[in-house]
């Protein structure tokens, strides 16, 4: 359990997350926090020196959008997806959920019905649910330890004439998966055939598995292009969710309208004074620092895998090509322990080794026996996470 | 015309706008921009130090608001006003604008009526009628170059079975007016008489003549207290309304559970990682820097109304108390000139003096022949911007 991780300058140092209001480290002495989704890394050091100089001016009056950052949106997309964005057709929004939410109250009606696809990232339940609209789910399947994407149940829901939206999490936040073009352009094509616009979440389409490669929804086919709205954001790869700066685009003029009256009304769509230059700094030179960043990821991701099949074998981590979180199943421990769900293991671990996992029953139907472990840290505190949870894990069968 | 003004230091010097994507800067070169309302100053010494640190940081993930910020709210209106603001009462929000449109979402329904008091902040009308809500006007009345509230009819349009909400504007822009406690509290009687409640928006609160003092709408009477909303921000006395950092206060429980929950769902509740510092630092550190200000404010608004009074017969400046902006009204010029709205003498400001003002139409009711000037730069821009204004006054009749 104490193997040792290669050191990586810059990644694995030390940074304190003290007097910052870390809504992450707002835990107790000796707890481990690896759950909400930010990073313990320092962002990209031309990130850094845009904000820092952005400081310097000392004036912080109203920002508007440049032409610079729809550029810099379209160059990021076509040199890193090959996708041809439209910098017309980019707008900007302070935030990704921000702009789910937006989305759900200007393309759906209320008590409408919006598809999605659990287990999956929790707060577009909130997203639906606050605004009078009505969740409807397709779950994935999980056979043979992976998941994938239940199509006749798809269709099946897709037909119900109040659904009208469709959330695609692509990479799919928790369980890893990097959608397949087919997967995508399938969607595509059931939520055409039954006139349901598809929002689709990629967010954390940069951090992936390295030598593979992302493909946008709306890059998947012609259909796709034209029913989508893509929202993203530099926050999860570069690290800066705390800096409000996101986007989303859509080819469709009519929908790309409503979209953006929605964002405006609602007071989504003006940046604060670092907002602009966090993701011109990160588009425009942090593309060598995010594959940097990427190999710590796969090596912490590797590492808690294997150390968990050599220790652990009560948990069993899906495999994950994208984002820096691990979603382990812990079915086997939970029967041996006589449990259900594993609520009581997440608590039990927070309690008794200070390790603070996110339970997996948030994230909606077939989660309640995974947890979501956030591996987005420096090489000591993986170390450090992995061996609790894997000590954890072995007393909480005796324990129980 | 070019009557010196005492330099005072950290304020008169010069500031570059470039490079930071200012909106108010947005201009042609050798335009002057006294429009948008932020101001050329640095902000206080020790807000800038706070964001530098906070940069250093280096990692930029989630952000909780802290006991910290509440009380730093509450302990400002308790040294500055004082009113006893109970930090529990405090909720932060990214603007007054998107807390003020999310309270005509939360605290009325669709086709109600908000009673607002014109000429007011243009975007009170954008938050009430983009989401569906009615606005009923309580003109101001002008009497001998001064402005008043109409009550008679403030108490007929109160009346009115469909009128839900009013917005009070405290200090009132563009008018630079600090309402009494009488007239305060002659509000609330009116509005809880006919249970209309009362958002205040004080955002304006700070920039206030020496010696003057700013009632908060709450603090006027009991009544006040129980049916209001206040929402502030340091934004306009520190220049930092590109930092997103603001709050309401309610003492009403319910009230407040509407108020708090409107602005979660509307997604306008988190803080960006330099909102907490930039408040936190303003209000425990910033209250010598503002006198400072307002010092500078108050020469700057004495330089414009004696420069108008002894070489711009057609321009006469509001009395104005409070804000950093110049309320003019054009009457006299445009008579002259034959021309029913200020909206040409602008436009023709514009073209010929590169002065960019904001013309008072946009205000609404009886601002058509006003233009609002923003004085919160330095003592050689107002020079020039006044000196721009007499200079395009006296041309625009002759050319007319």
């Amino acid at each position: 359990m104490s193997a040792a991780l290669e050191h990586v300058s810059g990644f694995d140092d030390e940074v304190s997350r003290d007097g910052i209001f870390s809504m992450k480290w707002d835990v107790a002495s000796g707890e481990l926090p690896m759950w909400v989704a930010d990073m313990d890394f320092r962002t990209a050091p031309a990130i850094r020196e845009a904000l820092a100089k952005r400081v310097e001016n000392g004036t912080f009056g109203y920002t508007d959008v440049p032409a610079e950052f729809m550029r810099a949106v379209a160059q990021w997309w076509g040199r890193q997806y090959g996708m041809d964005v439209d910098p017309a057709h980019v707008t900007f929004v302070s935030g990704v959920v921000p702009a789910i939410s937006s989305l759900v109250r200007s393309l759906t009606n209320v008590a409408e019905k919006v598809v999605i696809q659990p287990p999956v990232y929790n707060i577009f339940t909130n997203s639906i649910v606050n605004n009078g609209r009505r969740v409807l789910t397709n779950p994935l399947k999980y056979e043979h330890g992976r998941y994938a994407i239940d199509f006749d149940d798809l269709e099946e829901k897709l037909a119900d004439p109040l659904a009208r939206l469709m959330i695609v999490c692509n990479p799919h936040n928790p369980t890893g998966n990097v959608w397949s073009r087919e997967d995508l352009a399938h969607i595509g094509e059931l939520c055409a055939k039954h006139d349901v616009t598809v929002v689709s979440d990629e967010i954390h389409c940069d951090v992936i598995r390295p030598g593979m490669t992302h493909t946008p929804f709306a890059a998947a086919s012609e259909t796709n292009r034209r029913i989508s709205v893509t929202c993203s954001s530099p926050s999860k790869a570069f690290n800066t969710a705390g800096l409000h700066s996101a986007y989303f685009f859509a080819d469709d003029a009519g929908l790309r309208a409503r979209a953006v009256r929605g964002v405006n009304t609602d007071e989504v769509a003006e940046p604060n004074d670092f907002a602009v230059q966090t993701l011109i700094a990160a588009y425009t030179d942090g593309a060598d620092w995010l594959r940097r960043l990427n190999a710590v990821v796969q090596r912490n991701k590797d590492y808690a895998a294997e150390q968990l099949a050599a220790h652990a074998a009560g948990l069993t981590p899906a495999p994950s090509d994208a984002t820096y979180l691990l979603w382990i199943d812990c079915s086997r421990l939970l029967d041996e322990a006589g449990d259900t769900t594993a609520e009581r293991f997440c608590d039990y671990l927070r309690e008794h080794t200070g390790l603070a996992l996110s339970y997996g029953g948030i994230y909606g139907v077939n989660g309640e026996r995974f947890v979501r472990m956030n591996l987005g840290t420096r090489a000591d505190l993986v170390v450090d996470g992995v061996g609790r949870l894997i000590a954890g894990a072995r007393d909480y069968v005796g324990h129980r």
